[in-house]
């Protein structure tokens, strides 16, 4: 089984490396990070910069795909390199997923139009926009179509996907394997439990404005 | 602030770059990979590789140090250039900390002598062999040294460490910002909580064994 994460200038590193941790410990699957060229791909501060060993062209068939979020989402919308491969690529994947604003590029690539779909919770109004159907979920099924929620949100995306592939078992093993029992020292990961002086200064930062 | 991520050989993917993504919004903070030489330096599956801007030399006096954990542990512990460099870095260092099995190089320089800390899951009984007193927490503060336990842990640490470093604020707007609000779509993150079946795998699979 093939995996494709897809990379791009600023792209945020945990969108893509959460998933990537899960996936590779799953028997069979063989996980590729790919981009435009072949080659290193910084993310959003400069800082952190991962070698995509495939060009899309390389990669043409993935079983699943995955496409991470971030501030360089804005330069990837349709028409654009990466989604004229996610229209070829999706016509033979068995799932298409995103994490954080990811959902944005394949929702401007066609892909989820009338779809339930999730997002960064501050582009919840951007994804209806491009015509899914916003959801506020940590992450979304609808038939191939594997949406999640901002950043963090594709650890868990990507073990309930495992679970789907492999069953249970296997899912548990692997989420066991990364000790994935979180205790976060705050309740600050949602609008809905952060402190409102804390929403109202990331919704003032967003890209998107307030949904 | 210069906080620095030591990476090496078979290093998991996750240890790192969870706390990366993290301290990557700390005001002031400035995040550096660094590594015996810099250049790419490859995960435990070697699918991912991640570029160390700046060689250990490069970087003798970071504010905070990290050191993740994953199958490569076994190559870097004392005497090493990673030990020796973690043994004068740590002489100036504000913090130093760990993720996984991370803690066991720190111990192995020395470092966690008679000191409180945690590692992974199957590891407590070699981090206690090299001198450390075990806690089974997901993050353990003992002076400047925290250290975290397995894998995702490093996300809990790097948030609880913002706190400490910038205020609880600031740390809740990181977490708002990476949408850290978990949901595992199991519960078997912990041996304590997972099937025993597969808390009896991951065991038999351990490199440490039961501990």
């Amino acid at each position: 089984m093939q995996i494709v994460i897809a990379l791009f200038d600023r792209f945020a590193s945990l969108d893509a490396v959460g998933p990537y941790q899960v996936f590779t410990h799953l028997p069979g699957a063989k996980v590729i990070f790919s981009s435009e060229r072949a080659g290193l791909v910084c993310d959003e501060s400069g800082s952190l910069a991962l070698r995509a060993e495939a060009s899309y062209q390389d990669v043409p068939s993935p079983d699943v795909i995955l496409v991470p979020g971030g501030p360089g989402q804005a330069g990837q919308m349709a028409p654009s390199p990466l989604t004229d491969w996610l229209i070829a690529a999706d016509k033979t994947s068995t799932w298409t997923t995103s994490v954080c604003t990811g959902s944005l590029i394949l929702a401007s690539a066609g892909l989820l139009a009338g779809r339930e779909a999730t997002t960064y919770w501050t582009a919840h109004g951007e994804l209806g926009r491009l015509g899914a159907t916003p959801r506020q979920e940590r992450y979304v099924f609808d038939g191939k179509y594997v949406t999640s929620a901002g950043v963090s949100a594709g650890i868990d995306m990507a073990l309930a996907l495992c679970g789907k592939i492999a069953g249970d078992d296997v899912a548990q093993q692997i989420q066991l394997g990364i000790e994935y029992d979180p205790q976060p020292p705050y309740s600050a990961g949602s609008p809905a439990t952060a402190p409102s002086a804390v929403v109202a200064a990331l919704s003032a930062a967003s890209r998107f404005g307030r949904d």
